[in-house]
């Protein structure tokens, strides 16, 4: 590279999540890093835009790094970043989320990845980071989990920054298990379909109405997927995502599905 | 079929949305429908569950139809329904969208095809459906367009429930051009990537303070994509959709990324 490559650095957690200070610190000696967080936690936020109300930055320094708030989601951060506070990006990397993004079901519905995705979509080599916790504080409270940690993290940016990633990949996901330690291995997995099995429990309110909370019971995970690295094995799991969300075999699809479309074009004109 | 089928019926533009009139109109003889739709537009809400306030649920009557409001999303209603209001279901649809869903940009926050992806993860046959609209109230003044538009929603219903989709495909998302006439072609097409170039806008309060305002500008479509049947064509894309995410040659994807994985690997254990 000729000239210090622009790197924007995102979560979901918020700018006050210790895995956004971590995400900067690993990657901050690697070119010019531009830091903007929510200001308040965007869990959940998947691909969410914030098309109906002003977006606001504000500029301030936390955990000795400087850094913007931004009034909006992970994927608004990608945008306005490009356009106000730099021309373009070499990489953009989100996390470290606090709680891993295993599995379809969750990688569709984080804030996290949706921030990766979106500067993907605009082909800019992207990176998200999840790590397994139980508790916030939890990151940093092992020191070699932590140090590791930032290692694989620099390692991948690097990367994405000299070679790009390969054809078919639009953006790689990172999930750490909850403790790194040197025999913590890193594999290449896809990622398994669920993780949770929704439930719902009634419940009656003391005015006597009824309400229901929604919550995930986990789903035992097949091996070899990022769940089953993760949760199971306790390894990393480095799963390479496609955007493109055409079926693996398009001609067979398209043949499937051809006699529906026959059906259909006949009753419109008909 | 043995017994009646079981249908969920949802959206993401809330109750009050005559998409969801229409969409209920046109199944309704194929089974027993639930119709269950958030209380408030919840358009961009991808596959956001809400998981920490209470859910309610409330029955009411609109638009002839008797169905259940609920303060959530439109990925909730299907765990809510499936866990409260029936046993199983044999269809998911949801629509009819005010605003075309065409492009993996769009598709991958909007609310009406997080729904039908939830209920494709759980293994049910699900379907979205969107129209490109310029105003409320366009999707009802066309009585030729309406009429045709629901021919093609029971169509494509009807045949998940007998058919179901083919291997590799999780869902269908049907978008519908402004006007449907005599001459609307049904197209088997892939999304386009792009959908809109997100722009900024700075702007200063009468306070003297800077604030942005997000706005997309329309990409130019490519031949063949959904975009360009529905937006230029103005014809009627039917686009089967995977949720895999993994990339089409995953052996390649793996073999390009080993030195990377290598790397990391003797960096943990070093």
């Amino acid at each position: 590279m000729t000239c210090s490559p622009t790197i924007i650095v995102t979560n979901d957690d918020g700018i006050y999540s210790e895995g956004l200070i971590i995400l900067c610190e690993a990657v901050r000696d690697l070119g010019k890093t531009i830091v903007v967080a929510p200001e308040t936690p965007k869990s959940a936020s998947g691909l969410g835009l914030t098309l109906h109300k002003p977006i606001r930055l504000q500029k301030m320094r936390f955990g000795g790094v400087e850094m913007y708030s931004i009034n909006g989601t992970p994927s608004d951060v990608v945008h306005v970043a490009l356009n106000i506070l730099c021309d373009k990006a070499d990489l953009v990397v989100s996390g470290v989320n606090l709680g891993d993004n295993t599995s379809v079901q969750t990688i569709l519905s984080s804030g996290t990845i949706g921030a990766a995705a979106q500067a993907a979509l605009l082909g800019i080599p992207a990176a998200a980071f999840s790590a397994m916790t139980v508790d916030t504080g939890s990151l940093t409270s092992d020191k070699q989990s932590l140090e590791l940690m930032k290692r694989v993290i620099r390692i991948v940016s690097k990367h994405l920054l000299e070679k790009g990633l390969p054809e078919g990949v639009d953006l790689v996901s990172v999930n750490f298990p909850e403790r790194i330690t040197r025999n913590t291995v890193v594999k290449i997995v896809p990622p398994a379909r669920l993780r949770f099995r929704e439930a719902v429990e009634k419940r009656v309110d003391p005015h006597g109405r009824e309400y229901y909370w929604l919550y995930g019971e986990p789903v035992e995970p097949e091996e070899g997927t990022d769940v089953y690295v993760v949760l199971k094995e306790k390894n990393i799991a480095l799963t390479p995502l496609t955007l493109n969300l055409s079926p693996p075999s398009p001609t067979r699809a398209v043949e499937s599905l051809l006699p529906l479309v026959d059906e259909l074009n006949t009753s419109i004109r008909g």
